[in-house]
């Protein structure tokens, strides 16, 4: 299906106002087919390279108070950032390998992280609260995991090393792929 | 691996007391590796024909309390009961094809379901307390889905058909695979 990509790229150069509500509409749960392609729902890297993230089936894009559900693509060497959430997430990996880095909130800061390797048919699930990071360290496949986290919109605290202190990470939310629906509401309520 | 196999084969025609330990012990969440292969994970049709369930991850069996995952396949004409729950419920179809049968709770009983055809790389979720029925109506293909529910173990409550009041609907709990597991802790009180 090449019509989607044509439509935007096609509006983005003549018709932004009009693109804009598209964007906008997106993001309203209202007249949403029950039953959805996966090819089909938006599809974006959200400013980080190597990434490709789908949100399947979510909270400001679906509805769902509970559970959310993610289809993401690491390139070659992009991975995730240092980060801890507290609530649960589970990965089931589709495709590609990669690794795991695990690290206990037990500490003042995460320190050295546990490694473990992940490839296809693999299942696990992170603690709640402790620090990971999923990198493809495959230099030559994608690695592509389903995503299952509870209680979204998630609430990541982001470190910039295994040394930074849990007092120190920064909290990211709306996170990147809810920032343009979360802003949506607050807009109408002006 | 065929290894797994035969050491069942054997316990079971030799071994029983053994056996009954073993299966005890995959109820344990204690020394579970963090990444598991899904392939060796317990799967089995808990009595209903045609039907392929694996939980990947779950409150029973692997300690989760907000979401739990199961990748369930259905052979040609095998099916779901009718039932309807209180938790969210997002499915992912990986495989084949089939039939999504929806009503709503709103009136008395379930009444005549909406249907919805289901295909491979399609998403959609159950709205809480709806009455549903996922059935593999393709002749020749098998349905396998990853099934993603919130507040497990799930509390699930079936009809006869669409005409049974809400009221009447039997409550199933544990439900088939959460039996084994739920069992073995209040064995352990005794």
């Amino acid at each position: 299906m090449t019509g989607p990509c044509f439509i935007s790229f096609f509006l983005l150069l003549n018709l932004l106002p009009f693109f804009q509500t598209l964007e906008a509409s997106h993001c309203s749960i209202k007249g949403l087919p029950l039953v959805r392609n996966i090819a089909d729902l938006p599809q974006d890297n959200y400013g980080r390279g190597g990434l490709s993230h789908i949100t399947v089936a979510g909270s400001l894009l679906h509805g769902l108070k509970e559970v959310e559900v993610w289809l993401q693509t690491f390139a070659p060497g992009s991975r995730t950032p240092i980060h801890r959430h507290s609530c649960e997430e589970v990965f089931v990996v589709l495709k590609g390998s990669g690794t795991l880095y695990l690290a206990s909130s037990s500490n003042k800061y995460p320190g050295k992280p546990e490694e473990y390797f992940i490839f296809s048919n693999n299942t696990f699930h992170i603690p709640v609260n402790d620090v990971h990071q999923v990198w493809n360290t495959n230099e030559h496949e994608d690695l592509q995991m389903l995503v299952i986290i509870s209680r979204p919109p998630i609430k990541v605290f982001i470190y910039e090393d295994w040394l930074m202190p849990h007092t120190a990470a920064k909290l990211k939310f709306p996170y990147y792929w809810d920032e343009q629906c979360f802003q949506v509401p607050q807009k109408d309520e002006l």
